[in-house]
């Protein structure tokens, strides 16, 4: 074990982290080293008083004067523009609204819809299953006029021809953590008249993501995991503005219409990125979003990165020095080809994980056989990382994962 | 003025009132006698420590694990079988998700697809617009394979014939209060083979509402209405259990899934009602909308609408005496056809009831015209009724709505 992977070496490197203010932003129970916030982000300590002044003045006392006086009817739009920022987007292309699954059910019919003729919707398989899910239901909607079709990654830009309407791929993947160049692929995909669709469910808050330098057309996002949204936190959706006009995406619901409040019989669409809107959203599950995207104030993504690349990069490190050969890596090792988490296969993954949390190491599995671990930046310390593998080591020396009751599996995790 | 419309009188109605203790379970302002609840139900005094709780424990010391430990997985389904007590439907034919707009996109969506060959999904003019919205936005998305068809209510059973694969009706009008027999209607649509998808957004909480026995194949409604689940609470969706195991919509998401955590490629729908579910659901506002429910705990639909039919009278009653002639009536005057809300035409009534509203009665708006105000048995009592009257008397007789203030239109009531 070289001196960079002792503990002293990791508190050095934390005690000049500049990204460590942000610590305190949140509530973590103590105990617990939290390495799931690429599943679900921890509670900004701003959350409960922002939903208490919500529930008990806004809706207690305002009634529905609110949606007026306390700015609900622009929430959606207000807190697109701030998670703009945080994808390279502008500040005019970025709604909150929906789930990340609705969201790509309306931007794929949209796209579909802005390429006539075109019969292919391509991605991969292993893609985030909702994704893949909503697309067959998209698919089967349309009768089979349109297709999905789903190659490996390293046959997309082989199978990009001008048969495809638009190319759908997850940036980040959710379990191997590998990215996508999504200018690169963006370049193919145009240079076939297709458009793009990317989920940026992994990336938003995990690494940098510029969606206008890449050209990028169509994109949905997540708010519970990186933004720390809160529990099943509404979703984004991103248009770019050159094609926001032409746009027409099916769940054309009232707080898409040019004119909600006018109560006509016919839909006609907002203009701008507005149409992406649809029922009427949660006020609460919003206010909870906008706590968890101040937790970004004032931190550049650049920085996000480079703390994110150095704790992984440790983890393994450790993990290499302390248990070798004991895991399979099944994301890249080299820390500039993947995101913001690691996976590693073990035929024991769901027992060794539910051993872990046991113990207060909380990362997640996925199934067939992955433990998966997010390094978040902005709670995350070097001194947690060693904690956390050193943890793990003890429960692979003790095989105390062998505990029977680490074998029950829940439906989650 | 009879005796039967003294403040005296009211009291004494009051005194008598089967739902009186129901009061106690809202936090309401002082000075505001509310009449809006048809548009945003009030906080319940149970809320704000749910959530606090939801927040602060489940979220911020549970994390992730509180998907399984805190019961938020099945919380979809778990909600939805408190609301089916309240619809006259069986425990397993209700789920909780997404908004009203998303549903009835589903649900008119699965219905066309029950009925292949049928071209048209029948409706009237004048429904509420997202849901007219939303079944343009699935003709469209349909390429012309099926046409909405709105004809004027008294032409709907002539236009019911075998070209219509599905009656999509608001049970409830919501400026009119006007109601559908609901038993009827479906029986009329089932003699043509057609299915029915009930919107009981304005009925749900209002008047007794028998799924089951009217036979209704599909419906959807409104959490944050009279359910009192929050601005943007979660909606719902209903499919008789007959239709469950045939139905297939296209918004096909990850937690309608047979299996969710086994991150397969293909979609595979869950049995029953949980295939309704979609994307992530917001924890946090599933909370508000089951304290919201829970102010029905104890409480028959039927005394409800004893107690609605009262209130509405009543505020007629006194109208007639006090303003003769001022207002037009909208809404049924036979309490029998109309539910919990009530509306009057005004051609100033934007800013009649924008003094409404500053002298401390809260009803809404509704263009052009219209004058709204909801009845709603479990914190309003006839005392209340009749000085919210003797309110607009004050504003009629001065016509202190003519102050300019009153002019400015906000984007919402």
């Amino acid at each position: 074990m070289t001196a960079v992977l002792t503990r002293e070496a990791c508190e050095a490197m934390d005690r000049s982290d500049p990204l460590a203010f942000a610590r305190v932003r949140f509530a973590l129970p103590p105990g617990v080293i939290y390495l799931d916030g690429n599943s679900l982000g921890p509670l900004p300590r701003a959350t409960a008083d922002a939903l208490a002044q919500q529930v008990q003045v806004a809706w207690g006392q305002g009634l529905i004067r609110s949606w007026n006086t306390a700015g609900w009817i622009d929430a959606p739009l207000r807190i697109g523009t701030r998670i703009a920022r945080l994808i390279g987007a502008g500040a005019d292309e970025v709604a909150v609204t929906d789930s990340t699954s609705v969201n790509l059910f309306k931007l794929a019919s949209a796209a579909v819809a802005l390429r006539p003729g075109r019969r292919v919707i391509l991605s991969e398989p292993g893609n985030f299953p909702t994704d893949l899910y909503m697309l067959q239901g998209l698919c089967q909607q349309l009768g089979g006029a349109v297709e999905l079709k789903c190659v490996p990654r390293d046959r997309i830009a082989d199978a990009l021809d001008d048969t495809v309407a638009v190319l759908v791929l997850t940036h980040v993947h959710y379990t191997s953590g590998e990215m996508f160049d999504m200018a690169g692929m963006t370049a193919r995909a145009h240079a076939v008249g297709a458009l793009t669709l990317w989920d940026l469910s992994h990336s938003t808050g995990a690494v940098p993501v510029d969606l206008s330098a890449a050209g990028a057309d169509l994109a949905v996002g997540c708010g519970y995991k990186y933004l720390n949204g809160g529990p099943g936190a509404p979703a984004f959706a991103y248009v770019a503005r050159r094609h926001q006009a032409d746009l027409r995406q099916p769940l054309s619901g009232w707080m898409g219409h040019a004119a909600p409040f006018a109560f006509v019989d016919d839909y006609q669409p907002a203009e701008g990125i507005a149409r992406m809107l649809c029922g009427t959203p949660s006020v609460l599950a919003m206010t909870a979003l906008d706590c968890g995207i101040a937790t970004f104030d004032g931190v550049e993504m650049a920085a996000v990165r480079t703390k994110s690349m150095s704790l992984s990069s440790l983890f393994l490190d450790l993990l290499e020095a302390r248990l070798p050969g004991l895991f399979e890596l099944v994301s890249p090792r080299n820390a500039a080809d993947r995101a913001s988490h690691v996976s590693l296969a073990h035929p024991d993954g769901y027992a060794i994980m539910a051993a872990l949390i046991a113990a207060g190491v909380i990362g997640d599995f996925r199934a067939p056989d992955r433990l998966r671990f997010g390094f978040t930046p902005l709670y995350l310390s070097h001194a947690d990382v060693f904690d956390a593998v050193e943890t793990l080591v003890r429960i692979m020396q003790t095989e105390s994962w062998r505990d029977p009751r680490f074998a029950v599996r829940q439906a989650v995790t």
